[in-house]
Parts: structure tokens; C-alpha cells; sequence
């Protein structure tokens, strides 16, 4: 079956994508390298042809639209199309087909851009089936993903396996980086929480994405009798484990900066009647800054030992990944909110939680986000939601955006 | 093969029984019902039919030694010879083998008790095979154990087949019921938790048995994504349940009569970038005295209460079950705590947190305890142990205490 939009808008372009890799259990599972992705990928990729940009598929299997113009470097906006297990119907691929809308519009008013326009989709930035999140965006920027291509999924097919069968040559990979010819990025996401949903805004302009600073825990203190051991005898691990949740929660209520998430915990030996002896947790804090990021696990590291010493526990931390925050740059953003004001809307500053394919980008470009608002903040989920009266004030604020950045040379 | 204590000392009468059920890997496994236990029993029961006491195997199958008198009621003294998995070689065994080392020495000295003296072993007070703990003290207070008798081991045989294959006849459990001819009873039993150890004492006296109440909170809050959900629109069931751990923890440091345990918690849906919507943990509060027990469940209902709304989350506290405090009695403390100074050691008061015999037989009868230190506070385990000259101290301080009881009529 080959999709088309049957009324070339936002809305119906959104319902046509939903079908490809909807499961019966609700949502969509549309993963990296697999036939979904490529179906969707490669109608989007027509609709782009029939506006008039040149489409290619790169070596990454990323999806690249260009719409020339005399002078570089170009003015680029994606997302991307793969989807979170059982998925919604907006993460990601709004980003894309709203990229798709903003050209419709473009081409609508006859502009004519000073600059290159780009239109992308990034191929797997959820990571879902190997593991290999922002794959498309890393090769992209020109990071090395040379150790993804070894990952597998669940049935052992690797990630260069599954190029091969789409005839990309994992050996071309490198060709894949073109960040160099980007002179400014932009994307639009839903915004995956709460905020603008619960403060009644309708479009946020991003001001940084967070790092992610993802650290494992153990508290060994000593296992004992519920009964006989007398609290100023104890070393509870998890009475340490438990001063770090509140301390973390206390710390961040007050900040903006940061957020800090213990999602993981498990005690041993894990007896009703004894004291946990073995306490292991994990840690997600997500700085909003890089003056945040800094620092940040040494102050976590000092956190957790001035507790261990007061239960009297031996601590332990392992890092296991480390991201830094992506400013966003002050002249996207400023062109994102002229747009939006010129939309009606006023533009709400807020930090992205999240990470995005603009995290990357947003490294070696001037990069910036807007964000629509989430129902109830839901996301990864077959009730994800965004009205689409605010898919199209995005598109059109995208659009506007689109033309402010492409019309200075 | 049958034991026979080599020296008729209680350091070879410890040696002798820890042979019996001790299995390969370690510890002893010696349970409810089974032909280690009777063996070790019929064994104990040879020592005191030879020390002259009348020995019977009762319906519920507790050993009863009993030095008639004139006049009662009697003075008991008992604990039980069955272990945990694995278990030690003084939890028990000890209260029972000193009770015997006891009558030696009452009988050395050419004593004439006023009352009868009662030395008991009561079956099952582990629970290990059934999980049916305390089963012969119940039955020899008079609490129902028709339940009891149909609870069925790992193999599927019940406890009434159990006692069927060892002569006794479950439909007569009630003549088990011998409580009404007990004036006072005491009980001597390793602490089992390191207080004694810690402090240098030998000879702990327990004012008082903690009751136990054992609870089941489930905390309800928000799964949310760790990025995107800012720090005041979080419901986090674990930031819930790590306040009151915190708050237990705090509250139990200033006071010797609750201890309170978190032995088990888990959280969903448990992804490290995941704010944990659900949160369920058990609580064991240990009471020491009557008046603590009393609202003790409302008192810890108000604090989680007040937890749940601070953070917003829906509580729900299921009670699983609940013992009330069992005080020793006056009379009973003091005559043992004479006996210890007239061995030239201080006695140390303490409350019991764990669980005894002496708890059920302490509601029906004056009653009292001695401890004697656990080496580090460990029990329950192969590297439990006790000093031989504190085994000789207890039970020369249980020979005294038994004397200075069974004189007064």
C-alpha cells in the first residue's frame, strides 16, 4: 500500500502517517531500518519531490529535501519518523510533516529563499530497536557511529545488516556528515510534558535542551533484624537511599535548572522483617546549562557521601552516560518568537527535558526549537495529543521562521 | 544414631545437638514435625527423665519435663529446639539445654522446690516448614490452631498428616492446653541482635516483647518522562515513599520504644528515565510497650497522610497483621535480676524486638526473660554464637531465678 495524502494539509498528513505501523494493541511501532519507516519515509519524500525540492536518502538513511538557492549555507528543519514502542501519533514525525506544511506555504506565497532551505528526517532518534538513539543526526554532525553499526536488535540482525538489506553501505557511512553546509537548524517537536499545557501556552520557544548526566547508585550498609537492632545501631541502606531521593527532591524543587529523576531502585536481601543491608538506585539529572553540567557529579558525589557517612553506608557511583546541555542560539530563537508574535502568539520560554535530534545539531549549528503544546503532558504513549489547531499554528510559525532565516544571506 | 551428651555439661549438650539436622552447606536445619526435631526432643527427654523429672510428649508436641511439688502453680521454663534454614546452633536450643544445665544444678544442690518445676521445648516456634510460627506455644496457651493444622509444607503435606506420622492426633490439640497450671514462667534465649555485645553486658533482663504490626502502603502518583515534567508538576511515588522512610527513620532515632523497618520496596513502571507512578513498600513497626501500640496504625496512617499530600499522591495502607506488646512481669524480672547480681554480673534491662515464646505464655502467666549476647548481634545464621562462659552464666542466673521462684508458695 502506498500512502497519499488525500488532502495535502497538516491534519490529514498526520492521520495518513499514523496508519503506517499502527499496531492492533494501540499506538505505532515504527522502527529503525525496518519497511514502516521506509514507507513513510519515502512518501514524505514524494510530497517534498512534488513541492519542488531535490530528495535523497544519505548514508545514514537519513532523509534529505533541498530547496536551492543562490547562496549557503542552508537553513535546515527536521524531526524524525520512528516511533517509541506502541507510539503516538505527533513525536517526531510532527516535526517532519509540519517541515512539509511550512514548505506548502512557502511555496504557496512565492518565496523565493536567499539561502538553501533543507528539510529532514532524522533516521532513528528514538533508538528503539538497537539501542542506537540519534543515529541519524550523530552521522549527521559527524560523529563517530561506527560502534552502532555493531549494535543488534532483539532478533540479532545488526544495524549494518539492516542498511545493507535497504542497499545503504555501512562502509559510506562517513559521507552521511553534512553539517558543514547548515548555517542555522530549526525543529518543531511537541513538547512531550506538561508545561504549556498546564500554564494554557501555545507555543514555546526552547532555550536549551538538557544534558543528561545518568548515574547508578549503591548504598552497602549491613543487613539485620528488624526487631533487635536498635535504630542508633543500624546501617540501613535504604534509610541512606531514601535521603538522597529527598534530598534530590528538595534541591531541585527550588531550581530551574535542574531536574533529577530515581526511577530504579531495588534492596537486598529484601525480607519484610530485615533491614536492608544492599540499596541500588539509579540517578537522571537533567542540567538545563552548562555551568550546571559542570560540577554536577562531583556536587551529586558530595551529596551522596555526606549521607552514606551520617547512616554510616558505604558508597558507590557509576556513571554510565554523560551529556552535555545544547544552548540554543539567540538569533534562531529570536527569529522563532518574531514569527510567533507575527502568528498573534505570545512565545513562552522554556527548557527541553528531553533530548532531540537538535541536541546534536545544535552543537555545530545555530540551532533553535519551538514546541506545541502536549494534552496532559503525555507522551510515548497512543494517547499523545496535540490539537491541531496548534500543529498548524506551529507549521505556520515554522514557515515564518523558515523565511525569516533563509532570507539574510 | 542416638546422642548422648558426652560430658553432661552444657557445652557438650550445645556440640551434641548441633549435629543433629546440621546439613552440609552449613547451619542446621532442624523444623516442625520432622524426625531431626523428634530426635533431638526424645534426647532432651532422656536427660530429664534422668534428672528425674516426668517427661511427656504433650498433643501439640511440646516437651513437658515436669519436677512435681506440693503445691502449685508451677514454675516453667522453656524455648524451642527447631531452627530457620540453615539456622544457628543457640537460638533455642540454648534456652532449652541451660533449662536442663539448671535442673543439674538444682538437683547438685540437693533442692526441694515448693512448686512444681516445669522445663518445656515447644514445637515449632520458627515456622520454617509451615509458616506456621509459634505453633506450640499457641496451642499450649490455648489459642485456636485449627488453621494451623491444615497449613501445608513445600511438599504438600499438612500439619495435621505431620503430627499423624508422629502419633499425635490433631482432633485432640485442645489437651494441649496446659497454661492454667503455669504461676510463672522464664525464659532464657541468645539476644539475637547486638545490643549486649555492643555495650560490653552479659546479662540483658527484658522488660518488655515488641509487638509487631506489619504493614503494606502503596503510594499512586503520575508516571511522567524524567526530562520533560519540571520538579513542581511531579507526582513521585518514590519521592513519596522516601519521605517516609526519612520520617520513620527520624522519628524511631529519638525513641526506644518503636523500631521501624522497610525491608522490601519496589516501584513502576521502573525505567531509569521515569518518574515512578506507583510505589509499594512494606513497614514493620515493632512497638515496645502497650501504650505505643495503642494508635500506632493511626499514627503512622496521619504521617503517610501527610506525606501523600505534600507530594500529591493517593495512599492506600493495608494492615497485615498486628501483636501487641507482651510486658514481662515485675516479680519475674526482679527475682531474675537478683540471681544475676548474686553471680556477680549487673543486669541489663532491654526490650525484646524479636519474637519468642515467652510472648504468648507472657499473656497468660507472669513471665520474664534473660538474654545473653550474640556475638556481633548475628542470628540466624551457621556463624551465630555465644560464648560458653555466657551459656554457663545464663543458665546458672536460670538455675537461681528457678530456685528463688518454685520456694515461695
Amino acid at each position: 500500500m502506498t500512502l497519499l495524502p488525500t488532502q495535502r494539509t497538516l491534519a490529514g498528513d498526520l492521520a495518513a502517517a499514523a496508519e503506517v505501523g499502527a499496531v492492533p494493541e494501540g499506538g505505532i511501532n515504527r522502527f529503525a531500518w525496518t519497511p514502516e519507516l521506509a514507507e513513510v519515509t519515502a512518501w514524505v519524500g514524494d510530497e517534498l519531490r512534488r513541492l519542488g525540492l531535490e530528495v535523497e536518502i544519505d548514508a545514514a538513511g537519513n532523509l534529505l529535501g533541498r530547496w536551492p538557492a543562490p547562496a549557503g549555507p542552508a537553513v535546515m528543519t527536521a524531526s524524525h519518523l520512528d516511533t517509541v514502542p506502541n507510539g503516538g501519533a505527533f513525536d517526531g514525525v510532527l516535526g517532519v510533516l509540519a517541515a512539509v506544511q511550512a514548505i506548502r506555504i512557502l511555496r504557496e506565497e512565492g518565496f523565493e529563499p536567499a539561502r538553501p532551505i533543507w528539510v529532514g528526517s532524522f533516521m532513528d532518534e528514538e533508538g528503539t530497536r538497537f539501542g542506537t538513539a540519534l543515529f541519524g543526526s550523530r552521522a549527521f554532525c559527524g560523529v563517530d557511529v561506527s560502534e552502532a553499526l555493531e549494535a543488534r536488535d532483539a532478533d540479532g540482525v545488526s544495524v549494518a545488516e539492516a542498511m545493507a538489506a535497504q542497499d545503504r553501505d555501512p562502509a559510506r557511512i562517513a559521507e552521511a556528515h553534512r553539517v558543514g553546509e547548515v548555517g542555522s537548524y530549526v525543529e518543531l517537536h511537541i513538547e512531550q510534558g506538561p508545561v504549556l499545557d498546564t500554564h494554557g501556552e501555545r507555543l514555546g520557544v526552547v532555550e536549551s535542551i538538557c544534558g543528561v548526566l545518568g548515574l547508578r547508585v549503591r548504598l552497602r550498609g549491613e543487613t539485620n533484624h528488624a526487631g533487635s537492632t536498635p535504630p542508633e545501631m543500624r546501617r540501613d541502606a535504604l534509610a541512606g537511599a531514601s535521603r538522597v531521593v529527598v534530598a534530590l527532591r528538595e534541591e531541585t524543587l527550588g531550581r530551574s535548572d535542574l531536574r533529577a529523576t530515581v526511577g530504579q531502585i531495588r534492596v537486598a536481601p529484601g525480607g519484610r522483617n530485615v533491614i536492608p543491608g544492599v540499596c541500588e538506585f539509579t540517578v537522571d539529572l537533567r542540567p538545563a546549562v552548562p555551568e550546571t553540567f559542570e560540577g554536577l557529579q562531583a556536587w551529586f558525589g558530595e551529596l551522596v557521601a555526606r549521607i552514606a557517612r551520617q547512616e554510616r553506608l558505604e558508597p558507590e557511583i557509576r556513571c554510565d552516560y554523560a551529556l552535555e546541555p545544547t544552548v540554543m542560539d539567540p538569533d534562531v530563537i529570536a527569529a522563532i518568537e518574531a514569527a510567533t508574535r507575527e502568528e498573534g502568539v505570545e512565545p513562552f520560554r522554556m527548557v527541553s527535558g528531553a533530548g532531540h535530534d537538535a541536541m546534536l545539531v545544535g552543537r555545530r549549528a545555530a540551532a533553535g526549537m519551538l514546541f506545541v503544546p502536549s494534552r496532559d503532558g503525555i507522551s510515548h504513549s497512543p494517547s499523545e495529543w496535540t490539537e491541531t489547531a496548534d500543529c498548524e499554528l506551529g507549521a505556520r510559525v515554522l514557515a515564518r521562521t523558515l523565511r525569516r532565516l533563509a532570507s539574510a544571506t
